[in-house]
């Protein structure tokens, strides 16, 4: 039975409550400060994976969506990741990052040792936005709705607990916070206009579960590999590797 | 520079000596009898996702082969695992060891409970034999140069070490043995044939190197799903799930 409004956007929110990445341990162990100056590189290296897959994620999207109205909704995304003449973008931003945890920046945007469950988790999420529907593809980008919370106990706890931290390394974050209220409301409104059959509600629902899979196994994945007992699968980076050579001062 | 057939076949068999997931310790576990009868039912689980993929990857290439007589020549791996009038095929043999195990077959049909690390990682490599070229989809298939080895290990310890273990329950291993080399023949000397110059030999071999990480991520999400210190991703099968109801006996 189609479900009201209110019941399926709150249908939608226990999805976040019970799944979403703010749950894993890892994300205790970095906001706490128990992180090692090597995992925290890790998460770095790994997760800029998951920002270059989104700006492709969302022209992957526009490229099958017919209404320009919906593409020039969307395509603000684009904008807010790859930068314009006025804001540098957050690809830049997670930059900032990896050179404040003494990684090069090169290293980093060569993607070499990223994980296999890093990358099978984001191109899986690339592969979803190009062949499902479009509502699905919509409600997938819904995990944005649970992050502004997780951006600001990271900002909190990385600030606190890490000498890396600080307005500049942890712009991404502080950017992210303003932007992706505005994305959700949007996507929240499309979803909720347009699932309207219980089928739809179904397939919307599986489509937001599905995006917190992406999120965790990353995170399964970094801790398997990175976190005690530490098992670093073949080819994956090895601490040490790709460093930023400090310019002598 | 272009490499002699001879040390273009070595570099591949090098692939396999260093990254093949005949090293994982999950196999050391699983092999020496170490698994309990829930981590035995994890990996029949999510190991039938692999199952499930390999002949829609198959299918996906010989929609994308012009040459009859190579569609011809491939076509015999589908048969293997779905079957024909005489031969039951890989994935009925491998509900036999699902139900030896004490797992209901049409649970680990449904596909249900599967690890997303699992999903992932196998839908990554259907998408690169849909996607990629017909000698970096064939160079992939290569990991059978080193499958009857881990297969000839895994029956003689799971025949030691489980009562479950018997000619009927491990008759997809057995079959692999003698199927996969007649497989691999034709795929390795179809790859050397066609890697012609250095560039192709390099795609080749990166190709082989990504399905070890198609296979090796699938025992990473599985060890850290599963095995001690254990933490169950949200929506993964849980012990008790899926079990086969015993008849009275």
């Amino acid at each position: 039975m189609t479900q009201t409004r209110e019941d399926f956007e709150a249908r939608l929110r226990k999805i976040g409550a019970e799944r979403y990445h703010d749950l894993h341990p890892f994300h205790t162990l970095l906001h706490d400060g128990g992180c090692s100056a090597d995992q925290v590189r890790a998460w770095v290296i790994n997760r800029y994976y998951y920002q270059h897959t989104i700006p492709m994620k969302d022209a992957a999207f526009m490229s099958r969506v017919e209404d320009p109205a919906l593409r020039r909704a969307w395509r603000s995304r684009m904008e807010d990741h790859d930068g314009t003449a006025e804001n540098e973008g957050g690809i830049r931003r997670w930059m900032r990052l990896a050179e404040a945890v003494g990684l090069d920046p090169d290293y980093v945007a060569s993607r070499k040792g990223v994980l296999a469950g890093t990358r099978f988790a984001c191109d899986a999420y690339l592969h979803f936005v190009r062949e499902k529907s479009l509502l699905e593809a919509v409600a997938s980008s819904l995990t944005e709705l649970f992050a502004p919370k997780i951006h600001a106990n990271r900002i909190e706890g990385l600030l606190k607990n890490y000498d890396f931290a600080d307005d500049s390394s942890l712009s991404y974050f502080q950017t992210r916070l303003k932007e992706a209220p505005k994305d959700v409301a949007f996507g929240l409104a499309w979803v909720l206009d347009h699932a309207d059959t219980a089928e739809k509600q179904d397939a919307a629902a599986n489509a937001l579960a599905f995006k917190t899979d992406v999120l965790w196994a990353q995170l399964d994945a970094l801790w398997g590999a990175y976190v005690e007992p530490a098992r670093i699968p073949p080819g994956a980076w090895q601490p040490g590797e790709g460093l930023l050579l400090k310019r002598a001062s």
